[in-house]
């Protein structure tokens, strides 16, 4: 934080259980791109981190009646009393021009402990409500946002008319209810479908297409100077 | 289990961390309107019962190699091994005919705490996938579910041409993702925008209208007999 830097910040969010995973090689993988693009680079590991996705009262200084978690949000931001985790954690997110979130969809979403990240670090009153608005009035407003992710099913069935369902339609609680809703404006998804059934080859393949990806999506837009 | 009882079964999953909320308050006021209606009503209180909903490795019998977690879900339930509380939620969810998921909407989507139920019980092998195949298919099928939820923000802002965008939209993840995945038919959800800004009249009549709409939903097809 005390060192100027005129490189902009991509802040990564990984979510899998297991390092030898394709999601992991995913995130490397983009990693790895968005350095050679310029950018620095911040990985948080939230398996690896053991995060705790659970909000709850204890989190927050003692108060009497009942828990009502954005009032005590905006108090603690106003207190200066956020969790030290939440607090760590929020202030990497503020420095980050780029938020890639890396991860398996899980049900069609992300999985808890990343559900739970955005839980207790989207905070109200440092994010966005009390000094902030919402959407274009958020706190991320100008700051750009992106979702890097593996799928179980097939292409196909992501497709309009497909067994599951459109992609987009699945994602827009992310897009829009997550990440348009504190401000960022939202790039092209890199998705990779069904890499389980995936011969190595293929999955080295699939892994140069995301190095490309992520590149790509990367300079879709000037990154704005951090 | 070993009681025959020709009432029909609700499981209501609750996730709210303040038993004094008007998140709470729905779903006792729930749970009456359907043991009115004749059901045998099984409670699940998430942050009563600090459920875990991190899905990762040691929940599994350990194992070489890579963790894959639908992989290590099918064998748990090929080799009797699915970790206990898992199991026991997994049959209290296969003896319900109709799921109630009671929970305040935090970022368009469930709780964290809640979302890792679905990752960890909705076992790929017990309820999808394996000896069931998916939607009409699966473990769920002629069984009926639906949400019970409040909001932050107002009806209007979930309208079409809304600040936020358009509540089924939002829902379509968990609708189409999570609950016709596994079989259920999607009964309509029952919903109170911003209890927060009520007055306790107001609060109020808002328990009575769940308590009408949970009757009148839940009776919208006979449900089928347990």
């Amino acid at each position: 934080m005390s060192t100027f830097s005129a490189a902009p910040t991509a802040l990564i969010v990984h979510a899998h259980p297991e390092p030898r995973s394709f999601s992991t090689a995913q995130m490397t993988a983009a990693t790895e791109s968005l350095r050679a693009a310029g950018y620095r680079v911040d990985v948080l590991d939230l398996y690896a981190d053991g995060w705790a996705p659970v909000l709850a009262r204890e989190e927050f200084a003692p108060v009497d009646g009942p828990f009502k978690p954005q009032a005590e949000q905006m108090r603690a931001v106003r207190e200066g009393t956020l969790d030290a985790a939440v607090r760590a954690h929020l202030d990497r997110l503020l420095a980050a021009d780029l938020l890639v979130l890396s991860f398996p969809l899980w049900w069609f979403s992300l999985p808890a402990v990343l559900k739970g990240w955005v839980d207790r670090v989207f905070v109200m009153g440092g994010v966005f409500g009390g000094d902030h608005g919402l959407f274009g009035q958020a706190a991320l407003a100008g700051k750009r946002a992106m979702l890097l992710f593996t799928t179980g099913g097939p292409t196909e069935s992501f497709r309009p008319g497909g067994a599951f369902g459109p992609m987009d339609d699945f994602l827009f609680h992310i897009h829009r209810g997550m990440l348009e809703f504190v401000g960022f404006e939202v790039l092209e998804p890199v998705i990779t479908y069904g890499p389980a059934r995936m011969t190595d080859e293929e999955r080295a393949a699939a892994l140069d297409q995301v190095r490309q990806s992520v590149a790509r999506v990367a300079a879709e837009r000037p990154a704005p100077v951090g």
